[in-house]
């Protein structure tokens, strides 16, 4: 079928929805490193991880050798609830931009929680819940994976403590609000709940958080309240094993019209969307069956895998989680406060690190009012509002199909929207007013902050 | 089929969005009365209305003969990028609840203006430009419509000015900055650009303004301007037209199940997300083909159809818009502060009053704490967040559900769920805190409002 018959949105029915998790790590030759125990430096093993997560999620977790994982019926009931997503044909960015490109994207943001989050925030908790447990603790920033963990400990009948960086508990009181209307307990981090909390806020009086302490808080918790475990939005190998529902459903959708797409291209913060995405079309390549060309695309002002160093680190600012070896800037980076397109994670998916230093994968680095332009422009034609972090992905979609226009070639380009920017208008007004600035670090403050990695020698 | 077997969401494809709008007008016996002149008193015919409203819109206002009206092509292919929309069933809300009744949602809210009034804006601005203007104004409360015309606007091209009710465009930044987003102006009323404004602001130093009084500001910039034309988002009888889509695909995904709603249920506060869902149900119960209990909701705090009456009354506080015969509190009612809920309107579609009047539907008022339980309850279960507009009939529909239970009935109900509450946070905040409190107007309230009604002789 030519793709000018391609309807503007394809769905798949509900019996398509994946019935199995890709678990790209089976296909790697170099399977990303273990994560190391912060006390000893040693490699973690099962018995190692069971005080923090759930063992089945810890078994994902280290298994880099079965290839497809079952998904449990009742998280499929789940996800038809918002899934399968659209994979939408982006005929009228096309036309704006006068291209001989074919654009799709895959929309993951028609669910309250606004983005992809959620795909694997059920997962998590569903888990917990088949444990036994009565709850969850994790951190979140600007909101999303917190309020995507919300709702799905709603629906399962299992506790959620939100632990918020303090200045988005106060400047985003809406995202708190929807999570305390699907019933979880949001608290400003640093708090006065936990050791942490008290000895930062000792330390210094006056803080308004960080993601780093957050973390730190939601672990603590989580190891020292009976029933409870911490969970993770992004960055580990079992989020990017949940994901995967993008990147099957995407792939099926395409195989449905005949359509390999040349060019696949992600925003990556920590990874989960990127690694979702990307997965099944990586297998291909993997296994040497297709090529695609892939590509990350993060902000310039967190430039984890552009600038970053393949190394050990800690996942957490307050360096009390376990170690990773991945892409970073070192655990205590923090973006310039002018920063407001999200993706501001110190660090980067093991897996995602391993494959971009073997060379399967590019990465580009965008500034920030290049990426606003670029989610204006989409939003006024496509209609969809998309988040500051989605739109890093619109940016390289609309640079690639705008060099197919010089060059006349007919690429096929599949970008992931991850979500909706109805909570970030902050940043957008910001943009509206001509108030936006850009901001790359310099090579002296990532030099002083790639001081802090720890050296491991194993 | 069972009901048993019927997806979590019915999908139709592009190829079975409506071709034409259903004008349900043309199946009443008793056609609802004309506009009024507010000069003469007179019914206002085609080239009265001219100034105001574009040529081919005033045709479908007038047109109360031919049942249906082929919807253009462009607009066609715009409704492709969020149409159609899901009919949801809703499982997760059934077992909540025990209920053997079968729940049915059209959801509305998938496209970033977050409601079903995207459905009439686009409509609305593609005649503007048919017609070579350049551009529409409009006047708009919470956001959700000026938005959703903000976004038709950018779309094809021409400008849009939004007057925005001034407390509103102060407390609601974020839908301001969507509007801007979209490229619309968007200026808070009163405001010193308008002969209106200008008066009520000297009257009422430091007001911050009403609906009624956006609406006389952006008639008169349209009235004013070369190439501007006013546009409205309800009430009218072409809105309601437009907004048959919304009943045309629900009834054409139900009928691929051979599924019969018993009951039918919408929110009510102009009528245009009611008259659009009920129309092709309504058309077969005015030709007896078939029957419905069709139930309009609204708030107690704005009862225009439980408490109202059915007289000529303005459609502004203004008094500078043409008169409509419906049920009306009175063009000066002003629901209570406290009342959170939207549908503040203080009349009804002329359409829909005359159907009620004629026995054709029943009507209930809902109190808002009850109506935000069962928003909360629903948000949890089924994972949209819903509008407090969209939550009056989720609070029907969950009594409906309830009494089912009690009888053993397993009654097929239809509700329409208009759109998303991310903007409505402040409202689910006051609810969270149990700050809420309900509102019901005196007698003695409504008689002082009724007795502004003009005196109408025809």
């Amino acid at each position: 079928m030519s793709q000018n018959n391609i309807p503007y949105k394809i769905y798949l029915s509900e019996d398509e929805i994946p019935k199995q998790w890709y678990n790209v790590r089976a296909d790697m030759k170099n399977k990303p490193a273990p994560l190391l125990n912060p006390a000893t430096m040693q490699p973690m093993g099962f018995d190692d991880l069971r005080p923090v997560f759930c063992d089945e999620l810890i078994k994902q977790e280290l298994d880099d050798t079965t290839a497809y994982i079952d998904i449990p019926d009742e998280i499929r009931s789940f996800y038809k609830m918002y899934r399968p997503s659209p994979l939408v044909r982006a005929y009228c960015l096309e036309k704006a931009l006068g291209t001989p490109a074919k654009i799709y994207y895959k929309f993951e943001g028609n669910n309250t929680s606004g983005s992809h989050k959620l795909n694997s925030a059920i997962v998590q908790a569903y888990y917990a819940k088949q444990q036994g447990l009565k709850g969850v603790t994790t951190e979140t920033g600007a909101g999303q994976w917190g309020t995507a963990l919300s709702m799905a400990s709603a629906y399962l009948g299992i506790d959620c403590k939100v632990y918020m960086v303090k200045v988005s508990y106060e400047q985003k009181p809406f995202r708190r609000e929807v999570m305390r209307t699907y019933g979880a307990s949001v608290t400003p981090s640093p708090s006065m709940d936990t050791e942490i909390g008290r000895k930062i806020n000792a330390e210094h009086p006056g803080t308004t958080g960080s993601l780093g302490c957050a973390i730190s808080e939601a672990v603590e918790v989580a190891t020292k309240t009976e029933g409870y475990r911490y969970v993770l939005g992004s960055v580990l190998n079992q989020v990017l094993l949940h994901q995967t529902v993008i990147g099957l459903e995407a792939k099926a959708a395409l195989d449905k019209y005949d359509i390999t797409p040349d060019i696949i291209i992600g925003c990556a913060g920590g990874g989960s969307n990127l690694g979702g995405l990307i997965s099944p079309f990586m297998g291909e390549k993997l296994r040497g069956e297709k090529d695609y060309q892939i590509i990350a695309i993060e902000p310039a002002s967190c430039p984890s895998f552009t600038r970053g160093k393949f190394a050990y680190d800690f996942c957490d600012t307050g360096m009390v989680c376990p170690l990773a070896k991945m892409y970073t800037l070192g655990s205590n980076f923090i973006p310039s406060a002018n920063h407001a397109g999200g993706l501001r994670y110190h660090g980067m998916s093991p897996i995602l690190s391993q494959l971009y230093h073997d060379g399967y994968m590019e990465a580009r680095s965008v500034e920030q009012t290049s990426v606003f332009e670029a989610a204006e422009q989409f939003a006024r034609v496509e209609g969809i509002l998309p988040a500051p972090e989605s739109s890093h992905a619109i940016r390289a979609a609309i640079d690639e199909a705008l060099k197919c226009k010089e060059t006349g070639e007919e690429k096929t380009i599949l970008f992931g929207l991850t979500g909706t920017g109805y909570f970030d208008m902050v940043a957008y007004q910001k943009f509206n007013d001509g108030e936006m600035s850009d901001y790359i670090p310099t090579d002296e403050e990532l030099e002083k902050s790639f001081a802090t990695l720890p050296k491991v020698n194993l």
